[in-house]
């Protein structure tokens, strides 16, 4: 566990130091809900995103590409069930005033002894008193903690001071709300104060009114990209005269509030997905799921050094949403344990229907050849871009002892596969003399000429670029030297083995791309 | 006049028509907010996209990349300037109800006479009652219009009615406005309310308190991808060791609440951009700034079938943001005439100086060649890719009479360049039956494993598929027929000349990549 836990502090170091990740507004303090994707980042995630693109949209003749807006029609969320029901249940401890989600605290049972925990004994001398004054019971201090307390029937007690007394559960929903249009929700609710609207209310009809004065302009950042593929099925399957089985795949950002975010960029509020919906004739939907689960299971190995740490796990009957006649979860062994990655999910006809029904489209699909209509049933795979991008970046870290110019030493290497290497090869003059410079740039050239990422590299001496390079996992480090001027050679050096041979500088190009095309 | 308009309705039909753009939630009636790019649309700007990361980020050492999140800290927006200063005048017209921005309304002296004009002889009626009633004017109605009133000294009336009977201009955000974290700005309303603290309170001062109440935890969507560019200019600095002058580059969404949206995809709340923040030291922000205008001039033009079409023209002093040294816009002559595409700006180090101000963070460069430290001054190259999608669009609109099977007709030619056509190259049996569908599937996978965007065809008979692939810009057609499978030689059809010539099978995706490569 210690291990894991420093392979996490590890990743997120080397992500900054880097230019992998940052903290979002770090001067500012940062901001808890997003993370923002530095040089390198940025290029290991494109990277990502642009397989999964190729693999699943431009091979396949019956799957094509979406980009819709993220800010999307908000009848659209009353029509798939996230304006009604895609909430958390919230609690607020009365002791300590954290507020926290009841389905993420720690477990206890009714009548069990629980210990009250603060910080110091400041805290648990004011926590001592807040328990004998509101709720009438005393406590025994033992320096920060509180003994004598015993939980009540609500099954858990506050994650961070383990008190049993709490607020009443609320359903807080986890979209982003924003208001489109000329009329701010704020000037709403001062106009409606000043004609003394909300005179006499309280509670829930308070909450109900404050609802419907501001309910024109509410819009919704989406909180996952896959309803746009229902929305504009019909427009897609015409324009691009599609026969089912066929898919719609979209990448893009979406947005959930998420009050627990946590392992750095596994659960963010801002994160990537990369869904796709594949409409199919009902009754060929279980062939499809089997497909699919195979598909997606073999393109996340395809990518990795261990493949032995992604597994498919069926979902328990209780764990299906309410629309899904089955899921499975591809899941990675994760520092803190298996966790997901993507779900692949038969979400049958349920969310089409919910369209036509709620837009009053006419949402179906005339087969020519059986001469009939019939509303598709829908497999989706939804993958994680960012947790993808974790993924990769755990399975790629790396270290191993080796013999440096003062002993053995510690030699950092993030094992990517090239396709998804931010950059693909390093080109280095040995010295910055000779021609040797004007031969490298020649040489980066030529390999953007061909779209392949290459890398000038100058600055300090040759090993010190070449851990570098190790440590933000370029595969091929090409350097020209003193016999490159005198017979058109260069060594490449592999990341992995750290061998170095001579091959012709007029072949590196396309032995590179060969290199990247065989990996 | 009259053709242009048609020509925009040509695109926006087209676009609708082969899966390039989708009125967004349109089964729900469509939000005026924002467009979803269907299966060609999302190819084309993917292609333009990559294009400009190519030629701005991978092909230059001094350029580096970086993707921030959408929702940043709400204190970024507060030293860009951008929660105080980025609003609109907003107007409500007192006769017709419309709201509109005061600066773009139609103009009108003082004094000048204004004819109101309405939809009808009924809403005409009505408008002449409140205009006696409430501003106590007496007009006379002829039809539809009502005449003998006066403009103020406003100078503008309403641009639907042409009333000059106004409310007062008031500033109006642009900045979509959400909420992070678990308290909800409704329920921190109601929680105030039920404790009393609106009570007595009216106008500005209830606005402010309403702001008060609900500060916790508002954020804000970036009105533009620029300003991660200065909050992690250090640590992009840092981990890359960049040496000024360098730059940091950004492509993604952006979101402006625009009261007024139109001419299709030009002006939209949600948008795509691409920008370029460019670190040079104080003193060389003349040359940098030449040399931006220079190379973004020269690469919208390499994509362009019209090039004149493009100008470069200079802020005049009074058009200038107030932290600018100076600025050029890039702009299109579209149908409705010149307007903005990119603007390039010498910010100078207005935006460093705010950040360091508002964070306390220490943002300066220590150069270690002069041995002095400074702050950095910036030039800003910042290019709409929404706007370079519809640019390229219109550019792209070709339309000509050519001889069809049943006398002269119209063939319509997206004329793409090849590197933002979305589907490369067309493979298709002539006919589907003696081993050609295969083959031409075979020659589709190859183009594929080269990261050639392939589509295999065999929809319909073959004149009709070479339309099909005009309209949406496919530069070649390859052919797959008899002799193919003779001789092992397909045909190649050009989009633009329709010409075809026979090559070798074997040599087909060499040639199309070397013309690809070329082009």
């Amino acid at each position: 566990m210690a291990t894991d836990n420093d392979l996490m502090q590890k990743i997120i170091s080397l992500c900054k130091r880097r230019g992998f990740v940052f903290q979002s507004s770090e001067i500012y303090g940062g901001l808890r809900s997003a993370y923002d994707y530095g040089p390198l980042g940025v290029e290991l995630k494109r990277n990502l995103m642009d397989a999964w693109w190729l693999d699943m949209v431009r091979s396949r003749e019956n799957v094509v590409g979406l980009d819709a807006s993220i800010i999307m029609h908000p009848r659209v969320w009353e029509a798939s069930g996230h304006l009604a029901g895609f909430s958390d249940p919230l609690v607020d401890c009365k002791v300590c005033k954290e507020r926290f989600r009841a389905d993420k605290a720690p477990a206890a049972a009714a009548g069990e002894a629980v210990v009250l925990t603060f910080a110091d004994k400041g805290k648990a001398k004011v926590a001592l008193g807040i328990v004998a004054k509101q709720f009438e019971v005393e406590l025994e201090r033992r320096g920060a903690q509180l003994v004598g307390a015993v939980a009540g029937d609500r099954g858990y007690v506050c994650p961070v001071c383990g008190s049993p007394w709490l607020s009443d559960e609320r359903q807080f929903n986890l979209m982003f709300r924003s208001s489109l249009g000329p009329i701010s929700p704020m000037s709403a609710i001062a106009q409606a104060l000043e004609a003394g609207e909300f005179a006499g209310l309280g509670g829930a009809e308070l909450r109900a009114k404050l609802e419907a004065v501001t309910k024109d302009g509410a819009v919704y950042l989406r909180p996952e990209t896959a309803q746009a593929m229902f929305v504009q099925f019909l427009n897609v399957q015409q324009s691009m005269s599609m026969k089912v089985p066929f898919g719609i795949a979209q990448m893009g950002k979406s947005f959930r509030n998420e009050i627990t975010v946590e392992h750095f960029i596994f659960r963010s509020c801002e994160f990537e997905q990369m869904e796709m919906e594949f409409f199919c004739e009902p009754g060929t939907d279980d062939e499809w799921m089997e497909y699919w689960c195979e598909q997606r299971m073999a393109w996340w190995k395809r990518y990795a050094n261990d493949p032995s740490k992604f597994r498919l796990r069926p979902h328990e009957p209780d764990e299906l949403a309410h629309y899904a006649k089955g899921c499975f979860d591809v899941e990675y062994a994760y520092p803190w344990g298996f966790g997901e990655l993507e779900g692949i999910a038969n979400r049958t006809d349920y969310d089409l229907k919910k369209h036509a029904l709620h837009s009053g489209a006419k949402i179906e699909y005339f087969d020519p050849q059986q001469q009939k209509k019939f509303v598709p049933y829908v497999i989706e795979p939804a993958a994680g871009a960012t947790r993808g991008v974790l993924v990769y970046l755990l399975d790629a870290y790396h270290e191993e002892t080796v013999d440096g110019a003062k002993g053995p030493e510690t030699r950092v290497v993030m094992r990517f596969h090239p396709t998804l290497a931010p950059i693909k090869v390093a080109v280095m003059p040995l010295v910055k003399k000779d021609g040797m410079t004007e031969k490298a740039r020649a040489v980066v050239e030529a390999f953007l000429r061909r779209g392949i990422n290459a890398s000038y590299d100058e600055q300090h001496a040759i090993g010190r670029r070449y851990r570098r390079h190790d440590e933000i996992g370029t595969p091929w480090c090409l350097t020209i030297d003193g016999q490159t001027m005198e017979d058109g050679s260069i060594t490449v050096r592999d990341r992995d083995t750290m061998e170095q041979r001579r091959i012709s500088i007029d072949a590196a190009v396309d032995e590179i791309q060969e290199l990247l095309a065989r990996a």
